[in-house]
């Protein structure tokens, strides 16, 4: 076995194997499906509001997403098991890191105010418009909001209850949480530091841009999910200290990189792409590490330019504060005409200045240092993993998703 | 052990035995102090502000209270094990069970959107008055209903490290977990229950009621810490599912119980005890067993009276809709005369409403019938613990919990 592990040849440079995206997938998501079926027929049992409340929250969960940290968690177990260990053992545990994601993006959104997410109405939005339907008494935002964040609870102690039908040890049970507890510690600190950031920009700098990465998607999404799989493969193995050393640095040079694609992307993606408003991060004045970057580079013609929207300020998407206020004063009709020329035009006119600032950015050269600074963090990782006493597989798998996690489109 | 477990005799009728209410409450938050301390340090090391925001959660944690739930917890285990065994290595555990609890108050009162608790400001509060105070960017309400959305998060993961602290097995562990999992769940969907009755009290009813008393109150305040600190006690124990049985009655009972009382204080406790404004049950609509009863119970000339307000509507505190709101319409000085006439009258008429509410509630035969029904689920759970094959100590300071939890003033 240990001969197996170690056999593997160096393969970058040679064709990716696939990563078994959709077997994984599916695998995961019936699961996912199972495990919910039997929790909603128990709460149904109770009374049948909390059975269409278990109902919405199974859509919310099973609502598709690129299922990256499982896939993360699968390679890091089989990075040391290799490939003939079956893996209907360690389903439950993979799948429980996509119910904990569900609480994440459920309290973000929440957070956030955001209407949609993979195009569907969010958790909160879905609630407040079952409480219009029914007609029902009190302020539907509220109960939107209050349903949200008890289906993101729901979800993080189904993680801990689906997790706990692994079929590993009590043993191995108890590292994988150790693991699993300090990821979602880590997760929740970068939030709170990423939404502090947004109230706080001119306080904010690229250090403090790449700590929220670290913490909340290097961690969460790479490094944590990998010692996740690793912890699932047992305690105490011969080559783990090794392998564990190995997806720590993997695990951060990835996930950062990720989160600088995602910044790049906030700014230049293509909105039909991504699902998101076109340079979204830069309406709401992100600090992201590409605007920080952006800020110390800049010329003080180029750092004038970036503050022409009073720094700290979100630029108001429905104008408020502009012209568009001071039509709304207007009697009447000439109201409608003014309100409607008025939206039109600041609408244009920050459009313009947004697309203006992405052209600065770029100028500044922050662009291609972030893309410098994501090829540089991928160089890491491959190093890291084709040295590490890993699978032949699982090495392939990850350089393979070192790749396409940071070169993405959406 | 297991002659030394069973030779309690009947105590009840005899001078109760005190609950070591203050060694028990100073050495659990002697844990969560150590444990939070710990935290704190690691993450201020990450970054000071979330070093910040550890600080602001600790003092939130151990901001006081009855801690019922490790007390309840102590007696579930001092019950199989009896007194010898030091309490150290349980610790832990039972302190873990408050940081659960703090995630439940501050979500709680997000959902609520409640300015005071324990007489100090909420969670969500504190973090608005942080921002206000450091003149941040954008809202400061948002800001503050996102911290305490994510302090609870924390608290609710901190909870599963502490926990993994206790010093068990890992097989024992894999027991209380299951226990604490279920409590969990019911809580949130107790809580759900809770919200979505204040939304629709005319679709409400008393069985529905008593539902979310079992679930949001009962499993998760008496029952299941019961079992939560049996399960402590290690697996496969000859005498536990006569135990588990046991407290199954007598945590369902004095819950329910403990809820009645709630209802019963929330419209008629004494407010600078219950440190919560009068009939803040009425002013709110919250549609409880105590209500429910009275709305059955009710002569038609008191149902017309208990529908004085619009079913359905919450009798708004602003005074808005009202005299008050008609009053702030007027221009400039006027409108400040008429202002404080009008939200003085209005003040002043809801409370004549809400009083005579409560007479009527009383007078349909409501509260002595939920008086009686206290009586009825105590007798239950003194009967049940009578014959629990525990430990007389254990024994003792059940039947006493199940007199003073639910005959209590606040």
């Amino acid at each position: 076995m240990a001969n197996d592990i170690l056999e593997g040849t160096r393969r970058f440079g040679v064709p990716h194997q696939p990563i078994p995206a959709d077997g994984l997938v599916n695998a995961v998501e019936g699961t996912l499906a199972e495990f919910l079926a039997g929790q909603i027929a128990a709460l149904d049992a109770v009374d049948p509001a909390l059975g269409m409340f278990a109902r919405t929250t199974r859509d919310l969960v099973l609502a598709g997403g690129k299922r990256l940290r499982p896939t993360f968690a699968y390679w890091g177990w089989r990075g040391m098991l290799g490939s003939r260990e079956p893996v209907d053992s360690v389903l439950p545990a993979l799948a429980a890191l996509e119910l904990m994601h569900t609480f994440a993006l459920v309290h973000d959104d929440v957070m956030d105010g955001s209407a949609t997410r993979r195009g569907r109405p969010t958790a909160h939005r879905l609630f407040a418009t079952q409480h219009e339907i029914a007609g029902r008494s009190g302020d539907s935002e509220q109960f939107g909001s209050t349903s949200a964040i008890l289906v993101g609870d729901l979800c993080l102690v189904w993680a801990d209850q689906l997790l706990a039908q692994t079929a590993v040890t009590t043993a191995t049970l108890f590292g994988v949480r150790a693991c699993y507890d300090r990821m979602r510690v880590e997760a929740v600190a970068g939030q709170y530091l990423d939404v502090l950031g947004e109230t706080q920009p001119d306080e904010w700098s690229l250090e403090r841009a790449l700590v929220v990465a670290r913490h909340k998607t290097a961690s969460y999404t790479v490094q944590r999910p990998l010692q996740f799989g690793l912890a699932l493969a047992g305690p105490m193995r011969r080559m783990a200290p090794a392998i564990n050393e190995a997806y720590d640095s993997y695990g951060i040079a990835v996930g950062e990189a990720f989160q600088l694609r995602d910044d790049l992307l906030g700014v230049y993606g293509d909105p039909k792409v991504t699902g998101k408003p076109a340079s979204d991060d830069l309406r709401t004045r992100k600090p992201t590490a590409l605007l920080m970057l952006a800020h110390r580079l800049a010329t003080p013609a180029q750092r004038a330019e970036l503050a022409q929207t009073p720094a700290g300020a979100v630029i108001p998407a429905d104008g408020s504060g502009g012209p568009l206020s001071t039509a709304m004063k207007l009697p009447g009709s000439a109201r409608d005409v003014a309100v409607r020329e008025a939206a039109t035009d600041e609408a244009l006119s920050m459009e313009a200045r947004i697309a203006r600032q992405a052209e600065v950015i770029a100028e500044t050269g922050a662009v291609s240092q972030v893309e410098a600074m994501i090829r540089q963090r991928v160089d890491q990782a491959v190093s890291a993993i084709q040295n590490a006493p890993i699978h032949h597989d699982a090495r392939a798998a990850l350089i393979d998703l070192a790749m396409t996690a940071t070169h993405r489109p959406a």
